[in-house]
């Protein structure tokens, strides 16, 4: 259903593509540079924050304050702004900032639209590969070095033979771990490592499900927008509502999305 | 140590581009397409091979059978040849074939040239995103997205500060497991599931060390080409030769080096 007219959607659109645009330059200006600094924001684990992921997201920002001041801004590196018009744009400048750090083309940049029913339009953009996945109402797309291609989720197949991706091979506490494994021991294949890049392969058709807990929104808000337009279901572990974080299964269609609920709660 | 002059080693990187180039198209002809499928070939395990894997390699054959009849071949797919001039040229196809399947763009075709003593030159080339790492002797350089750009291996930093990738977070038998897990608790950040992009990263100075078991010697030998052309070092697990394949050790710098094979071997 969207939330939108067309002509409303069109525009979001657009500017979600131009806040994406500037993104990428700010990324990409300091991605791979030898010289590439890292503070810790958390006192335990690691938690890189960039040059790049600030500077990425104060372009972002600048550009919705003028030109969506009435919108409420979510965004990692700085918190939340209200607004009027009961939309927010969710942003995360680099999603896999480890990723990032280490040269490999999976991290992206994450922008979402929300209402308070969660995000309708996103886009997860990886700069480096020139790769961008839009979803919006009526509309799942991708463009790259191939050119565009529409975005469609696989169809059903048996957990036997479904590829399943989580970022860490911890997957969250150690429950959170059990039951992940519960889902990879019943699938084909697990592959670690891909950030948000393993949500783009499943709107794009080329693997059945993305399990991963300990989410924030900005984390999962685009995927979400992206995976439902392309004809996924993402909840979270519970079958509820994953757009505020926490644990998250994104499934390519209802088929395997039951199956894999079923495993991460036996 | 060149085994070549200058200008037979311009030959071998114009052929070994050649073959890149072939294997390119016959990979990307078939890269995140709808209905590909995957045979089994090993009992135990899941090692799928696919129709571009096999075009890529009859290709690059066929490539050498003509120019090269007197150099031996070694492949993943059809295995060797006999030569008579005292060089292998050693082939996979596609390196990574479970990132081949799942639509992520880390897995790479590898194509070095060895005599007796192991590889001198290698290609890593990774066609989704049209990256292409060249090592050679007195040559070390990548082409991609961004233009070309020189391969220097980064300088030494304490093991507390280093980035260590392997494909498997379980990492060859039990007992290679507990030896990888040593030096990736002592690591700043460990992450999986690159295939063999983790060894051109490590050529591009973006991280410190990559450790892996069970490899063959077509997985290997275009990394060690590429790796030493950059100024890092790749042994086995007791600093021995790596190019027959097995467990590896790749590490942008001496001092780094000692220090992951101590961990390894404590």
């Amino acid at each position: 259903m969207p939330r939108l007219t067309d002509g409303q959607r069109d525009a979001a659109l657009a500017l979600a593509h131009h806040l994406a645009d500037a993104a990428r330059e700010e990324t990409l200006a300091h991605f791979r540079s030898p010289g590439l600094g890292a503070d810790s924001k958390l006192n335990e684990g690691f938690d890189p924050v960039t040059i790049a992921d600030r500077a990425a997201e104060e372009r972002m920002r600048a550009i919705l304050a003028a030109q969506r001041p009435q919108d409420a801004v979510l965004g990692e590196e700085t918190g939340a702004s209200e607004g009027t018009s009961g939309l927010t744009w969710v942003l995360d400048p680099i999603d896999g900032t480890r990723g990032y750090l280490s040269g490999t083309p999976t991290w992206g940049v994450l922008i979402a639209l929300s209402d308070r029913d969660g995000p309708f339009l996103g886009i997860i953009d990886q700069p480096y590969i020139g790769e961008r996945f839009v979803g919006a109402p009526g509309l799942a797309r991708m463009t790259g070095p191939r050119g565009a291609v529409t975005l469609k989720t696989r169809p059903a197949r048996p957990m036997a033979e479904a590829i399943v991706f989580t970022t860490f091979p911890e997957v969250g506490t150690p429950e959170d771990g059990a039951a992940f494994r519960r889902v990879s021991r019943a699938a084909r294949l697990t592959r670690y490592g891909m950030d948000c890049y393993a949500y783009a392969l499943l709107a794009a058709g080329q693997i059945d499900l993305v399990i991963e807990a300990g989410l924030q929104p900005y984390d999962i808000q685009a995927p979400i927008a992206v995976i439902e337009a392309a004809g996924g279901i993402v909840t979270d572990w519970q079958g509820g509502p994953a757009h505020m974080g926490g644990r998250a299964l994104a499934a390519a269609n209802p088929a395997i999305h039951a199956e894999a609920l079923a495993l991460l709660n036996a």
